[in-house]
């Protein structure tokens, strides 16, 4: 039950099983020791395992294991991260509501327990490993180019995301972040560690790649994150890079589906839901969810959708260079930012305290309440003037948009106006937590006023035809959400992601129609996406978000930038020079020319045949030359001087080629490996 | 307004755009003729279209507009094709109906009706343009990985398929044969055609290529056949070949919306329905979709879906091949292919006479009314035991399932055991059709039967936790029509079809989890899929389902295959060399060498470049050498003999490179462009 398009690896997948098989045996008879009590039972079990490991071996490849793993192992974790921050988030609320009528008392527990929980996020996050902090998105999405970034994805790095998120995300709305990306982060964390163990058993003969693992890890982070399998293949395709290999294609959406099944399943044993469904369920009628002419005014939101993400992501970027450039807060940042984190949560905090300004924007509710009173399909204003109806009903969430005395659009629009800014605020804080579900909910405030608005001008609903249709201003709520989402991330998946989170698909054309509009409107102008900013101001070894940024890069050649190559052996080299080259320089494998004044490259070879040839002819005290005993291995690719970055960049990730000879007219000229890629992107950074 | 991730173009996209404009305006002013009357006018509306063209240009590029064109004129010939369709099926259904009482009449009737409409569907396609048989999809694969097929996208062929499949589907369920395939070829022609206009338009600078255009059209495909964009795009993902370019994902987005946006407006407009919603709309229960124990009973239906697929791929390859081997249907198919498809109708047709086999197959519905009737929600067996019901309910659909005296489980079992023979036969007809839709529709069968079954052992319900719930046939029917539908194609995309297609993502864990296990058993073995299967025996040049079927040949090398270069020229060249590699050969592009002795390649020349060196030399009698009066253009990328065919042929397809030159050691050893690459592939299929 092999599922694969191995259209790319040059080992049979058969081959591969069986090596699989035998090497996991290997280990297990090795486990037998002689001296040990209950031998017969003993070797029973072994026996019984060892055929339980065939059969399973037989079934799928190792790594169909481990995609499988690193589903239900990020699901898991996702799900019990969820668990706590409920709980954290529900003894505040508690806390809160007992201090009912002390309203000093109310203020330092609405401010000092998000203040706390992000000073504890940021000093535990920086303590254990800095690089844990922020979303971690743009680092995984250099690492999936191909650039290695030392420490991203070690286990410590894991651990120190994983309790700061938990800690970020217990302070609730009022710093106002979210999970996706740090959790891609996370399962791409566990996603190297699994391909360690994967690369362990299977030894060299491994036929999958950590790059292929890490696309794979992508995908389950959002699958596990949301339980949307396919959103999640969806961003691991937009986020690899240029070009996506249609071979990990299957295990995304394998391991996309065990994470989703299993977070799901487990929300259905802890009986939060019946059964398998979706996160945000929503109850839009589905016999007729929007007029025809109603498309038209989803395009105009996809269009305001885009303007918004515009202001938006400059005022990102602005903020991200000024904490970086203004001498004051950059001395902080340096070297107290729990100070830094702790002022601006207070900050955050105090804004929001209920009994002042967040009395306006509805600031009790939790993430995810405002996620579903904002795609509640009731209307809101009509509701809220009908003094009967707003009495009899039980207290619902949308009675926090309406405090008394206060319209609808009032509490809107002040969201609208005070969250951009408390969020761009929030993006500056050095500690793990994600940025795209805060603008999710941003997006769906905005669709959520449009579609308020339209059902107050039409309170009996638009006719096209012989039906008449209410206005349902929850589904402007869910295309403003995926169109502000994908304008802010410049990808279109967010729209897959809206009708998997809802689980209902009938506002599919206009949450695609604008997504694209939006999509459109922020990619004009070469202006940079939310992770391809902080790429560029982080000066991170991203090729493509820098071409994106300054297109005339891409037209740079690789001439300027080849580093000549240090060892390099001839032909008929003798054992002197071999000694010489083998202690010079510590590499794994030689370029071998036809002369030294020639230049003409001939192939490669690797340091343990120059380590035989050494000890042969020591032995034997024979002047044999290089060529005679060494094969050397033909060099299968060369570029020259003048290809571009960019294509040596493509080919390089495209093949998963590790190193690659440069030539000019048959003269070898350098060589680049992923380091010297590194080190031409940071130069290329510099000219912009 | 620009949408664009260009990161291979070189050019940037500002660049474009003016050029775009200029050029469009230079066509808009050579208009003009002095003598024709009213020139103010005339001059008026002139300039008028220019800024117009220059405002939509500003907007966004002119690739863009053809994007939205294929779109919208995909989408209006799919839905002309349904209506003309429908109308067709409604005579046949009036005049068998007028014909009641007469059996005989009936039965010429029957037979006949769709005999004609095979008969003519044959020769039409056949006379103008025989590539126009069959689905298309293997040679657009082919056509996709680089290869280029003469007249498979001509607009002959366009005409031929359009009428033929019109006609072919015209005779509806009773030769079984679907739409998508021929669809997907159609959309590429007219995004061939889009792309000779968008090229003229553009000249020499334009920035998408043609493949780019064809890539955008399969989805657009899929998306305009049922109105369904996101799963157009995973289909065009799968389908491409090995790389999908992340540059082609948003306007593959852009076109599917265009496309399914028009779809689903033209049925609005036509007033088949109320507003934008999915073709085959179900009315599933959302609170409790499933029981979260009915996922291990979805995986089942995976599994036998997957097991009866590899018996239907088995049968499909056998019959295609004894249809070729087999000396007189071999002969009556090379001469006598109309009298072929007639025979074959006549026997499909006799078999499924409503008064014969006909009456246990349920075949008086078409293929739209099979569908929807199988999808229905309503437990059939229980109803039809339920006499008061069945009698009070009006005339519907299932009642065609649950013939008199007989039970739903014995017309389900004979559908499935008849279907599958009638089905294969129906594959060898030599005219334009789909395989798709047919497959789709006996998996739900398929589903049905165990769903039928599961409420006839449960007719209470399965409970887990507190509630019952009931089981919902439907479901299962959408769960087997997806995941047999993906392990026969072997691919993922119609998980998502059966979602966009019915328009509720209630089912949408065990749609992805059935259709996961049904591929992974469907893959197994290396056995071909459909596409694959045809794409072997038909002996396209096609190499990923080369290597699918005999993964050994991924390690063949291009040394055996290499052409030597025809015409080199030394760097020295005096202008009798060149004049005689001029006249000798008609390449546009000649590679350089040091001398012929050492032959290491320096770079290229361009035809244009020695006409004019030839030029030049001859008015001055002067003996320069090529060397220095035309700029050598260095070689980028250049492969060594040992390279596989099956890297050079990655290579070429994602760098869409369209000559690459091999070296070993320096020295030019040939050159491979596409028709050397499709030589080496059909050598290559010679070995299996």
């Amino acid at each position: 039950m092999t599922m694969q398009h191995d259209y790319v690896t040059c080992t049979s997948f058969a081959e591969n099983e069986q090596h699989g098989v035998q090497s996991q045996e290997k280990i297990l008879i090795s486990n037998g020791h002689p001296g040990k009590p209950w031998q017969p039972a003993r070797s029973k079990i072994r026996g019984c395992l060892r055929r339980v490991q065939t059969a399973m071996l037989s079934l799928a490849g190792l790594e169909w294991y481990c995609y499988a793993a690193l589903g239900v192992l990020t699901a898991l974790m996702s799900f019990c991260m969820d668990l706590t921050i409920a709980k954290l988030l529900r003894a505040h609320q508690w806390l809160y509501g007992c201090l009912e009528g002390n309203i000093l008392l109310q203020f330092l527990c609405w401010t000092l327990y998000p203040t706390c929980l992000c000073a504890l996020s940021t000093s535990f996050s920086h303590s254990i490993c800095p690089q844990s902090a922020g979303s971690g998105l743009p680092e995984i999405r250099t690492i999936l180019s191909g650039v290695h970034l030392p420490d991203y994805l070690s286990l410590s790095n894991l651990f120190a995301k994983l309790i700061g998120l938990i800690s970020t995300l217990s302070a609730g709305s009022t710093v106002f972040l979210g999970k996706v990306g740090p959790f891609v982060h996370l399962s791409n964390m566990l996603g190297a560690y699994l391909y360690r163990l994967y690369a362990t058993a299977c030894g060299d003969k491994q036929i999958r790649s950590q790059g292929e693992m890490l696309v794979v890890a992508s995908a389950v982070g959002v699958a596990s994150c949301f339980g949307a399998p396919i959103s999640g293949v969806l961003f691991s395709i937009e986020v690899m890079g240029s070009h996506y290999s249609i071979r990990d294609y299957c295990p995304c959406f394998f391991a996309a589906v065990c994470g989703s099944l299993t977070y799901r399943l487990l929300s259905v044993f802890s009986r939060e839901q019946e059964t398998v469904q979706a996160v945000f369920k929503t109850r839009f009628p589905s016999e007729l969810p929007y007029q025809p002419p109603e498309i038209l005014i989803f395009a105009f939101l996809g269009l305001l959708c885009g303007a918004i993400s515009c202001v938006y992501l400059y005022s990102h970027r602005w903020i991200l260079r000024f904490v970086r450039t203004n001498k004051f807060i950059s001395r902080v940042m340096a070297t107290e930012k729990t100070l830094y984190s702790a002022t601006v949560a207070f900050l955050l905090a105090s804004v929001t305290f209920p009994h002042t300004g967040g009395f306006f924007i509805a600031s009790q509710l939790s993430m995810k309440q405002l996620i579903t009173s904002l795609l509640d399909s009731t209307r809101w204003n009509l509701i809220s003037h009908n003094v009967t109806v707003a009495q009899e009903a039980p207290h619902s969430l949308w009675q926090e948009w309406s405090p008394p005395g206060y319209s609808v659009f009032y509490t809107l629009g002040c969201f609208i106006l005070i969250k951009l800014w408390l969020l761009v605020l929030a993006c500056t804080l050095p500690l793990p937590a994600g940025y795209f579900m805060p603008v999710f909910i941003y997006g769906a405030a905005l669709g959520r006023l449009l579609g308020e608005g339209l059902a107050y001008l039409f309170p009996d609903g638009i006719s096209s035809g012989e039906r008449l249709s209410v206005i349902n201003p929850g589904g402007y709520a869910l295309v403003g959400a995926a169109a502000f989402a994908g304008a802010v991330t410049h990808t279109l998946s967010p729209a897959l992601c809206a009708l998997e989170l809802t689980g209902q698909s009938t506002h599919v054309i206009p949450i695609l129609t604008a997504t694209l509009i939006s999509n459109a409107l922020a990619r004009s102008r070469h202006q940079p996406s939310f992770y391809d900013g902080i790429s560029l101001i982080k000066r991170l070894p991203h090729l493509p978000s820098l071409i994106r940024a300054c297109p005339k890069l891409s037209s740079i050649q690789i001439r300027q930038f080849v580093v000549p190559v240090g060892a390099v052996l001839q032909r008929a080299e003798g054992v002197t020079g071999v000694q010489h080259v083998l202690n010079s320089s510590k590499e794994n494998e030689f370029p071998v020319v036809d002369t030294h004044d020639s230049f003409t490259l001939l192939g490669t070879v690797t340091r343990a045949q120059l380590q035989t040839f050494l000890l042969s002819n020591q032995s034997q005290d024979l002047c044999k030359s290089l060529e005679d005993e060494c094969s050397i291995q033909p060099v299968k690719l060369q570029l020259s001087t003048d290809a571009t970055v960019k294509q040596a960049h493509c080919i390089m990730s495209v093949l998963r080629e590790q190193c690659v000879f440069v030539t000019e007219m048959g003269k070898l000229h350098g060589v680049i490996t992923w380091k010297e890629m590194k080190n031409m992107i940071e130069d290329l950074a510099k000219e912009i």
